[in-house]
C-alpha cells in the first residue's frame, strides 16, 4: 500500500512540474532550418543613399530626456533592410525584411518587432511573417514565425535573434535562425 | 416514444444552429488557461516616472476637433505595462505586456492591438505574442494568441480581454483571460 | 535497364525540385473560403466626413523630397475601412478592416500589413487577422491569416489581395480572396 501511495505522489508531483514547464523535457526537430542576416542602416538625415530605415513616430509632448533618456522609449522606426547570407553587408541579397520595431522600455533596450522577410533567391521564393518581443541586450531572443506564404506556405516556427554586429545609433546586423516546426 | 422525437427535434436544432455558427457548438478545452493583469499609466508629460505609455503618433494635418473628436482615432501608443497576477497595481509583477495599440475609429473608441507578455516569474518564463482588433466599449473582445517562445513554445489560443479599470485619461487596467488550444 | 535508370533520373529530379520548392507540387484544399473587398479613403485633411484612414507617422528629420521621393517611406497609415461583399463602396459593409499599414520602401510602392477583418453580419460574426508583406505594385500579393475568433475560432490560412482599384492617393478598394487551411 506505501508504494501506490508513493507512485500516486510521484504521479501528481510529476503533473504538477509538467503544468508548469510542460515543454523543457521535449526536444522537437524543426522540419526547415534557415540561417540569415539581415543589415540596418538608420537614417540620419544625411545618409539618404545608404539608409535602410527611419525613425517614424516617437513621443508626444516630450523629449528624450523627459520621458525616456537614451532608451528611444515610444520611437517607431520603419525599415527595409538586405537579407544576406552571411554576415556580408555587401554581399548578394536574397531579400528584403520589411516591417516596423518599436522600442519599447523607458530603462533599458528593448523593443518589439512587426516584420516580414520577402524572400526572392534561387532556393527560396516566399514570405516569412514574424512578430515579438526584443529584449536586444540579451544575447539571444526568440520570436514567433506566424505564418508563411509562398515555400513556406502555412509554416509557423520560431526564430532566435542575436546581434551580430552594432555600430552605436549608424548600423546593426541581426543574425535570425529560423526553426520552422510547422511545414505543410 | 414522445420522449425520442423530443431528442431527435433537439438534435436537429442543434444542427441548424451549428451550420450557421459552425464554432458555437464546439467546446474545445483548453490545454493551458491562464488569467493575467496588465495595467497602463499613459504619460501626460508630468508623470515620467509612473507613465507606462505614451501616445506616439496622430493623424498629421489634423487635430483631434477636426478628425476624430475625443476618439483619438490615429493615435498610436506604445506600452511597457506591468503584468499582476491579481488586480493590483501594486503587486509583484510576473512580467510585461509590450508593444502597441492604435485608436482606429472616428466615432467610437476602438483599438488595434499587437503586443507581447513576456513573463518572468517562478511558474513562467517566455513569451505570448498576440494581435487583433478590440472594440474597446464592449464587456468583452476576444483576440488572436499567434505564437508563443519558452514555456509558451509554439502555442496558440484566444484570449479574451475585459477592461477591469478605466480612470478616464490616466490609468487602465486589462484582464486577458488566455486559453491555448495549441499546446506542444 | 536504361529505362530503369531514367526513372531512377526522374525521380531524383522530382526529389530535387521538391527540396527547393517544397509546397508546390501539394495542392491544398481550403476549409473554408471567403472572397470580401474593403475601400481605403485617405483623409487630406478636407474630408473628415469621408476619410476611412490617415497617415499618422512620417520620417523624422525628413521631407519627402529628401528620404523617399513620391513612394512614402516610413509613414504609417491607421485605417477602418468599411467590407463590402461585392466592389461597390456603398454596398452595405458587412464588417470594418480596421489596422495599419506602412509603407517601407524608397524606391517603389511597398507596405506592410497588421489589421483585423472584425466582421458583423448575417453570415459571418468573428474577427481575422491578418499580417504580411504587401509588395502592392504586383498583380497579387500573398498575406497571412495567423488567428481568428468568432465565426474564425483559430482560424490559419493565407489571403490573396488585389488592388481591385486605385485613384491616385485618394481611394483604393483591396480584394481580399481568404483561404483557410485550419478551420477548427
Amino acid at each position: 500500500m506505501a508504494s501506490k501511495s508513493c507512485v500516486l505522489l510521484s504521479f501528481f508531483t510529476v503533473l504538477a512540474v509538467s503544468s508548469a514547464y510542460p515543454f523543457k523535457n521535449k526536444q522537437y526537430k524543426p522540419c526547415k532550418h534557415l540561417v540569415l542576416y539581415f543589415h540596418d542602416i538608420i537614417y540620419n538625415g544625411q545618409n539618404r543613399e545608404n539608409a535602410t530605415s527611419a525613425i517614424v513616430a516617437a513621443p508626444q509632448g516630450a523629449n528624450l530626456t523627459i520621458l525616456a533618456g537614451q532608451f528611444h522609449f515610444g520611437n517607431i522606426v520603419v525599415f527595409d533592410d538586405p537579407i544576406t547570407l552571411d554576415n556580408n553587408l555587401h554581399s548578394k541579397p536574397v531579400g528584403r525584411a520589411q516591417g516596423m520595431y518599436i522600442y519599447d522600455t523607458k530603462n533599458t533596450f528593448t523593443a518589439w518587432l512587426g516584420f516580414s522577410f520577402v524572400l526572392n533567391s534561387t532556393n527560396y521564393q516566399g514570405t516569412v511573417n514574424f512578430i515579438g518581443a526584443d529584449p536586444l541586450m540579451q544575447k539571444t531572443r526568440d520570436i514567433s514565425v506566424v505564418g508563411g506564404t509562398g515555400d513556406f506556405f502555412m509554416h509557423r516556427g520560431v526564430a532566435t535573434l542575436t546581434t551580430d554586429a552594432f555600430e552605436g545609433e549608424v548600423y546593426f546586423r541581426l543574425k535570425v535562425d529560423i526553426k520552422f516546426y510547422e511545414c505543410w
